[in-house]
């Protein structure tokens, strides 16, 4: 016989809990207000990927095995059945790694949430509020789970987004359908079943399928739920659950810790470019020194980058090949600002990474772990070929807590990447726009995803 | 700049090839033989499964999402798309824990793997030997990657069954595509960023949701390979990928070693009970002293399990409450063995563990982690109230290397399970099994489907 462990915190049922009695009143405005513009962010980016290489592989694949043609995709035409319009709409949002992050753990929160709350308003009428509360809720989820197990299990290979974001997901859509404490815990039990995703698949289209997994699974853990399909009562702290298997020394009390009162939303934000978010300072940092009077890219001979260690290990990839991959190349990132002044989809595409010309500047970028250089900070360091050179320190990179993106910001970034991606659609982005704001005041929910399916 | 990492053991393309080059004519008939006893057996328990509940609220529930009707249910008469048969029949197979068993990794390895196959043959012309050969295939592929992360892998919490199968699942699938070594590198990396499963759901429904998806999500990542969707180059050796993330110090070197030579499948075990294997040797050893004169359950003081740790690890759950639950409680296969002198499906049901007779006997049995046994092995001692006592001693359980089940009796289990869980299919048990047995000379596989769906 064995001596029982001691009784961990029970996590799944206190985040049972939470969803099951948090209501529209209880969100400070600031917090939905946050949700509304994570959800203004999660369309932009997936109308930018709908039609990427990937999804229409995607769509050409799985599309034989979609039942009722009852959900939309952002920026396309087709519909589909909800499982796979959740799918398809998180890998999409996903894809250029242009969404929304929450800096701490480095989760993309609304890409696996969003779109299974979409999907399932258009199927059940679904009130706007609704909608923006569990997308609240899903993301606080996604994110206190994640906050218990950062940074070590991303540092090990998990693709955290996907690993986490199914259970923003399942409890998000579970709230929606109104599961009490044992069918949400049930749900937390499925989702874990296939909580997964690893890092080695960012760059490539393999990537996808964890993130649109990780949307869809959450979505049918609850669905399968509320039908009775049952799980293990401690599903994230039992002993052979996802804190003990996926977490190294998980540190349970941040799950629940001021829950209600801390909002983890508040400390997400929305990328001003399409990469690894560990790169946005890189890009700050070139853009502006290219940006000065005199500055000659040709006349580079040494960039070097004093940063936090997770630069060097997130985006340490000098030869990538595609434009996927080049959204994590920090070497890629200061070839293509200082030699084009520009960071948009159009700089991270494959015909961007091809160009010769970027050669030489990649080759001279150096990546060096510095102490005390905060997350999201850097230095650059540019010396010149004739022995003279240039630096620059972002403390504060465009994006993050110290500069988040204004709300006309946002609004700007819809229509471009609408315009880029889906350029269909864009006749009506300001539609679109005026429909997320005033989305606590519609009566259904699903009429936005009327608004976004291209004719 | 950091150094680079020795070059790991290039596993993922050297499975690749291994699939791509092996014919027929490579796989010895000992092999041959004993993918198609895998395939009686899986078609055994998941016609066993069929009709359970956790089966009827997923069809339910997925059912909803199914494409194209072109697939069978095992013992069931609804068709539904490939990609929700495989997720179906995967878990009903598994579902009572009733199917075969890699002994060193204790992966159950055909029920991920050969309801994709099948599946797939429904849709496209599949000969029935192509079949039977992606079967081995696929099963030597899943359990050599568990090989190179086993014990530590299990021991840690994950369902290697799910997180190992969708691999075979994949590479099997693609052989039948006919995929080339790029393609079936990518079918890895797409399975990798679904490879999932935690040990904290045996015992729930939840479990099935892993299984179903890694022969789901097989199928789905050679498919989509086959169209061209990306993934790393190195899945599931590279820094961020399956061994370093998912494996403890994985000793690479098993994957590769003596490929094609020795084949893993004849280390795979059909089960005789429908328990966790590490139960076979208690259920052996009790049925035994059940079966000596003047044995009476009711006089019984103490039971102790003299065991390999695993046992403990894997079976000390003396509260269960459902059958699915008692699947791995040795306190519950001691007392039915004792009271009821067998060990059916019907032993091992939700009423039978619902049972208050059971009660004294579960509350006198103690198990002791004991040096020198090994796995599969067992000593039992009973002690009586009037002070006596009786021992046996299991050196080699039923359904293990040493008493593998014969021929007939696999193709007995066929007809009891079909018996137990899809009576309407009973009448064509002998053809189901003579079709099995001669399927490397079937034309056309998918016509073995249409034997299994009832009418």
């Amino acid at each position: 016989m064995t001596a029982s462990p001691a009784r961990p915190l029970a996590v799944s049922a206190g985040l049972a809990d939470f969803v099951a009695a948090t209501g529209w009143e209880d969100l400070p405005e600031v917090v939905r207000h946050a949700a509304k513009r994570a959800l203004l962010n999660v369309i932009a980016v997936a109308a930018a990927g709908s039609h990427d290489r990937a999804l229409e592989i995607a769509l050409a694949t799985l599309g034989s095995f979609s039942g009722k043609a009852e959900a939309s995709l952002i920026g396309r035409p087709e519909r589909v059945d909800a499982a796979l319009a959740s799918f398809l709409n998180a890998a999409a949002a996903n894809l250029h790694d242009f969404d929304d992050t929450h800096l701490r753990t480095i989760i993309h929160p609304t890409a696996p949430v969003a779109p299974a709350l979409l999907a399932l308003a258009e199927g059940r009428r679904i009130a706007g509020r609704d909608l923006v509360l569990a997308l609240a809720l899903g993301i606080e989820v996604a994110c206190r789970i994640g906050n218990a197990v950062s940074p070590e299990h991303y540092r090990r290979g998990w693709h955290i987004t996907a690993t986490c974001g199914v259970f923003g997901a399942a409890l998000a859509v579970g709230k929606l359908l109104g599961l009490d404490r044992e069918r949400l815990v049930w749900a937390l039990g499925t989702a874990s079943a296939q909580s997964g995703g690893l890092v080695e698949t960012l760059g490539f289209m393999a990537k996808s399928f964890g993130v649109g997994s990780a949307a869809r699974n959450g979505l049918l853990a609850a669905l399968l739920a509320e039908r009775g399909f049952d799980g293990p009562a401690l599903p994230l702290e039992g002993p052979r659950g996802f804190f003990p298997v996926l977490g190294e020394a998980a540190r349970l009390e941040e799950v629940l810790e001021g829950l209600g009162a801390r909002w983890e939303i508040l400390e997400n934000y929305e990328k001003p470019y399409p990469c690894g978010v560990v790169l946005n300072a890189v890009i700050d940092g070139c853009l502006a020194l290219r940006a000065e009077p005199g500055f000659r890219a040709e006349a580079v001979r040494r960039v070097t980058l004093y940063g936090h260690p997770l630069l060097r290990q997130r985006a340490d990839r000098p030869d990538v090949t595609t434009g996927r991959e080049a959204q994590v190349s920090a070497q890629h990132a200061v070839a293509a600002c200082l030699l084009w002044g520009e960071a948009g989809l159009g700089q991270f595409s494959d015909a961007a990474v091809a160009d010769p010309t970027l050669l030489p500047l990649k080759r001279a970028v150096e990546i060096v772990d510095t102490e005390g250089v905060p997350v999201g900070g850097l230095r650059i360091l540019v010396a010149f070929e004739d022995g003279s050179s240039r630096s620059t320190t972002v403390e504060r990179a465009r994006g993050t807590d110290g500069a988040p993106l204004s709300d006309a910001e946002l609004e700007e970034k819809l229509r471009r990447l609408v315009a880029w991606g889906a350029p269909e659609l864009a006749s009506r982005s300001d539609a679109v726009i005026e429909a997320v704001w005033g989305l606590d005041r519609a009566e259904d929910a699903g009429s936005l995803m009327a608004l976004l399916r291209s004719a």
